[in-house]
């Protein structure tokens, strides 16, 4: 398999995919396509039609978009796993990551993923404020309803956590407190193995013109 | 099994699911909640903590989005069958709905749904003609690959369907203009029975506040 991702920095949707499939232990060759830059758009064409990252190559097969990439992992690699066993858990996980999929705009614009900024504050709107406190109220309830079987949304690992990872980083960046529970789920993230390595090769890219979410989905 | 929706007028994203539910017969009470009223929040707030619509209550379980709920849908009531039988396909299709369940932003925000409108032209930037050239592709490219074994995108009805089919709505207010098999696919969409009786009950409804996207996800 073959994941084409943007810049590791910026490219919050790429680091999805790439986190389920390094949680799982997945072989897979990657491919970092710098945004922002004069080629980008020629290069993100020559990969699939939609023209964003990430995308998947498993042989013939091109699957695009984060989450449909997720899917398409758990399904035909994870034997389901990727999602929680329990069909009502799963349901909610589905909803949770759609949730995330289509929305929360307000976050993405005005706090978009930059992992090696920190210190950056941003006035906060009643729409961000409202934004920032579903994110804590989701990742608290992880813990007072699965903490007994793991620090993720769903106790184990899922595919709701790919789809958060990237407000970890966010969150940092532009100084986000949160409440005790929501605070230790984000430091579950932070301090995970794959989520430092992405961090560490982000921090080592070239600098390039700052653009979170082009070419994104 | 009950679903809950915005005003058929308007809620695009509400369309998606009840398509589904009306495609395959499945029984279901349909509760409206006005949007863009003094009212809206409360009301979506008593159904999720999300705050949107559509939401769909089965039994105890609360399930919310529009691709959430669809998956669901497929899950447990139909065997699966919401998706392409080939997995390469079901992956595809899964990426086409996942495109549209994130993407598109600028033709949601410029050409929003309203099924009584038409005669409608709104300039049209560079950004909206792409995304308009990428919806006629994605139609047409349904027809010429799978063509043989149905209108559909996949051939038979799929949850990919679904998620197109509020744009079927928008590019009849804005006379927007397709190729020939795009055109065709859009009129499978508009004549198919549960089309003509989400758009007949639109017309149906008391005038409200215009707010397609409110309260939706």
């Amino acid at each position: 398999m073959k994941l084409i991702i943007g810049n590791k920095n910026y490219s919050s949707w790429s680091l999805r995919p790439w986190l389920l499939l390094r949680m799982h232990g997945l072989a897979f060759d990657e491919i970092r396509i710098p945004l922002a830059q004069d080629t980008t758009r020629e290069a993100l064409a020559a990969h699939n039609q939609a023209g964003k990252v990430p995308v998947l190559h498993d042989g013939e097969l091109t699957v695009w978009d984060s989450l449909a990439i997720c899917e398409y992992l758990s399904e035909c690699y994870l034997s389901g796993a990727g999602w929680p066993a329990s069909r009502h858990e799963r349901a909610e996980a589905r909803a949770l990551s759609a949730e995330m999929h289509a929305g929360f705009v307000e976050l993405r614009t005005c706090m978009p993923m930059n992992c090696r900024a920190s210190g950056r504050r941003v006035p906060i709107s009643e729409t961000l404020e409202a934004e920032i406190r579903r994110i804590e109220q989701i990742w608290a309830q992880g813990s007072k309803r699965y903490g007994h079987r793991g620090p993720w949304l769903f106790g184990e690992f899922s595919i709701a956590d790919c789809m958060f990872a990237p407000v970890s980083f966010r969150f940092a960046s532009y100084g986000v407190k949160l409440s005790p529970p929501a605070e230790a789920y984000r430091q579950t993230l932070l301090r995970s193995a794959p989520m430092q390595e992405w961090a560490e090769q982000a921090r080592a890219e070239p600098e390039v013109i700052e653009s979170a979410e082009v070419g994104a989905a």
